[in-house]
């Protein structure tokens, strides 16, 4: 049996998140719908996914694995998934990887991004894009802030109750704050992310940004491990999953 | 009687233009009913828009005035008319104007966007935002196309039938290409549009860029006055409506 990776991009504003759930649509059915009907498989294949994103929430490279009897060249599916698929979602390449190769247990690391823009009105073009906030945003102080959630921390203060996680011990690589044209932009890359970990960041951050936390007490509450002491859950539409890595093993060159 | 001019933008996707038709939604009926929600005037507010866009099309910043009684200060109505819009139409300012302002007639200059992308797969992101094609596309060859374009001309070649205007001279101020990123923008200003004319100058600027016309041919057809001699009619969804001007006595300054 074959196992293929797919790279792909989707806008989340029409579905309940990746993972597949009753009756409502997500993109882990909607995906599999289409590899169906174009391998003519039955039943469906089981579609692994790189993580489980949340309804609402975007993919600029996401990757999920599959394995099938299919003759169709790992370089064609794309074109030939193209029909099957709706505007909101795009297979932008696939990869032949090793038969053990799991999206979601094979990968190494992840980066996420939440984008906020301040103004004084809601525009309708970054709805359902970005997190809309009438109060101006200070980079410097939220920058000061996101270098100290940087390292190997216990990340209990900012996990929402409801993941599977068995420790919520953490490697964050980077985060970093960037103001980009009329959007603020917090980039965050990790081993491993928990549940709402980046959206709960996000809010933590705003609050520094609006004076309701010092940059210098991101130390204490991670110290801390409670969810209380750190800033709200912001919501979904602000959030991208930008890139995902897996070891130099599974020869995976997206 | 007061007479007010707003200033919005508008994701069109859900709309089938700014006109108000029988049974179907538009921008101007959505505004209408907001403008009656927050002045309790009866009937709704007659509101006059600086032209009619096509189902699909957006604005950046779009005019539109209306006569009422209303004791709404002008700079509160942005706020007070947000509890009441769709988040896809937003109101960005409102303006006292003297009592013979009229948003379309009173319009002197108005500037268009069409946006191109040329990729390997559609992007989700700019689905309903832009027209994407998988050629590339020759931005040097089509602006050589588009200095033609500029100028007082006839554009009877450049219109779709359906249109009202008596007369098919109009004078083109500014007609360029620009590349922005991943996207090909072209920009027009002029003293007013035929039906379609920017969507047809955008297909005819296309059809330079694949070589299926010559960019000095743009004058030939300009003067043969033949629609059939000049490019497609490009889908809605990449048209902006982008800036409208008006003279000086309007004393408007957006």
């Amino acid at each position: 049996m074959r196992n293929t990776a797919l790279l792909l991009s989707y806008e989340g504003t029409a579905y309940h998140g990746w993972q597949i759930q009753k009756d409502e649509p997500t993109v882990q059915q909607t995906l599999s719908e289409a590899i169906k009907k174009l391998t003519g498989s039955w039943p469906s294949p089981e579609l692994t996914g790189c993580g489980r994103t949340d309804a609402g929430v975007h993919a600029l490279n996401y990757v999920a694995n599959f394995h099938h009897d299919s003759t169709v060249p790992a370089e064609r599916m794309p074109y030939a998934l193209l029909p099957f698929l709706p505007p909101d979602i795009s297979v932008k390449a696939a990869r032949e990887v090793p038969d053990d190769f799991n999206a979601r247990f094979s990968c190494i690391k992840k980066e996420y991004c939440y984008r906020i823009y301040s103004a004084p009105f809601p525009d309708p073009f970054k709805r359902d894009r970005a997190c809309f906030t009438t109060y101006p945003l200070d980079v410097e102080r939220m920058n000061a802030a996101a270098r100290l959630v940087e390292g190997r921390h216990d990340f209990a203060a900012f996990r929402a109750t409801g993941g599977s996680a068995k420790t919520s011990v953490r490697t964050v690589f980077s985060c970093r704050v960037e103001q980009e044209e009329d959007q603020t932009a917090v980039y965050i890359s990790a081993d491993g992310f928990l549940y709402n970990m980046v959206r709960i960041i996000a809010g933590t951050l705003l609050y520094v940004s609006a004076g309701k936390i010092e940059p210098e007490s991101i130390t204490d509450i991670i110290e801390g491990r409670q969810r209380t002491s750190a800033g709200i859950t912001m919501p979904p539409q602000g959030l991208y999953l930008r890139r995902v890595w897996y070891g130099e093993r599974e020869g995976l060159d997206f």
